[in-house]
């Protein structure tokens, strides 16, 4: 009976990373041996920390701002505080921008990787110039879902590996063809390797052994790739956002009584 | 230096499941010796076979409206087609409504189970009947995001697991209070277990050893706690569907002249 197995583990001893370390070196200490096919899974936190993007900033409500390229969609939150669902520069869309305050020094914040993509193929490089091995290298960040509490950690960040998987039109077990199954390997990889890090220990890395199908000769596409945006995207605005503007709109329209006939597009929003 | 370390496989040979199975005496053939603190993953769709949840339907688009309780958006797909982004039955916001038509036989669709916690809650007592050691139970399905390509598998059923993982408050490594982070464990392990399973091969169960931390001695909340809806939910409409409800108020308020003033919520949508 054969059996796919993936193991991973996150390794104690990683020291606290600051501004123009040799994030490499200090991960091949590490993790030790890898071997081909491995996939090492980095914190953007500690590739952040590395590339020097801890900044001053007594106001995190500012930088947060200063991270946006777009505002989502934003709500008050009960027990006082602003929730605000933003598209930050990588495209990426959720609460802060990325911006992070937690294990940083106080009066600062950290911002995440100017080019995650590049980061991890800094990494791919320079892990397999010290062990000769073909791996995959993660940047991962922690997110949250529209529609399910709590957060996952995924690929924001990916060099050397099949970031997404296309199984449409290939055949199921029964011979028919498969719907619309496009697996996101990459975000699969992030949420297990999570499970090992921990958010409160000093574990920033974790190596995964089992998907070499997955690593690629080259850097590949990379995690840009996952992101979702433009004529895609059915969730531009939030709900209540786009109904305001909506509402600004059909009400403008209906004040110039022109009895229901318009040139503007109802049902197009922002798209 | 101590490792955390996960591992997880996914065994071959378990055999197709037909309605009235027992799916409990199957998966401890299929996974071998079970330890404290293992966590079995199966894939809804052997939940549902097993409970005869394959249902005659030649057309597909009636079952998925048939398990729809609201649509959230509908977009025409370029390609034709349409794509319905709806809540099912469970709370459960995505695509088709959890009606499966790939690996089921022609005419036929596979329903979800009608409560894949009761159907966790239930296996989990056959296992640790049989094994005698307290393990958890995760019932996965598979489904997109909105702003990111690619599904994950998530957890629709949970027995015996933390389901989150709420580290608000807790100290951070440099002893400071961490943020939001409430870490979505069972999903984390429903997109671990898919990297294993895998879509197109015979391989609808999971088992992962390591992670006896969030395996609980109850049957616990269940995954129906993951499901955020209602006054939580920023996105309860696609943008432009509530783009369009807002057009419509707003025209009908615009068209009587009430010179702006409204009693009507301008910026509540559907909530």
């Amino acid at each position: 009976m054969s059996v796919a197995e993936i193991r991973c583990w996150a390794p104690d001893g990683v020291p606290e990373i600051h501004a123009g370390d040799d994030l490499a070196a200090i991960l091949v200490t590490a993790t030790g041996r890898l071997e081909a096919g491995d996939v090492v899974v980095v914190s953007s936190k500690v590739v952040s920390k590395a590339e020097g993007r801890q900044v001053v900033a007594d106001d995190r409500e500012q930088a947060i701002t200063d991270e946006t390229v777009r505002v989502v969609a934003v709500r008050e939150q009960p027990g006082g505080g602003v929730t605000r669902i933003v598209e930050n520069r990588l495209g990426i869309v959720g609460a802060a921008a990325g911006v992070d305050s937690s294990n940083v020094e106080p009066g600062t914040v950290l911002l995440l990787p100017v080019d995650p993509d590049e980061s991890a193929a800094r990494l791919r490089t320079a892990l397999i110039a010290v062990t000769g091995a073909p791996v995959g290298v993660v940047v991962s960040d922690t997110l949250g879902r529209p529609w399910r509490r709590g957060q996952t950690d995924v690929a924001i960040g990916a060099a050397g590996i099949r970031v997404v998987d296309d199984l449409r039109g290939l055949p199921d077990a029964n011979g028919r063809t498969m719907g619309v199954t496009v697996v996101a390997v990459a975000d699969e990889i992030a949420a297990l390797a999570d499970l090992v890090k921990g958010k409160a220990e000093n574990r920033p890395v974790a190596v995964v052994r089992g998907l070499g199908e997955h690593v690629l000769d080259v850097d590949g596409p990379g995690a840009r790739s996952i992101v979702r945006l433009g004529n895609e995207d059915m969730f531009r605005q939030g709900s209540a956002e786009a109904y305001a503007e909506g509402y600004r709109n059909g009400y403008a329209e209906g004040s110039q009584e022109t009895s229901g006939s318009s040139d503007d597009e109802v049902d197009g929003g922002a798209w």
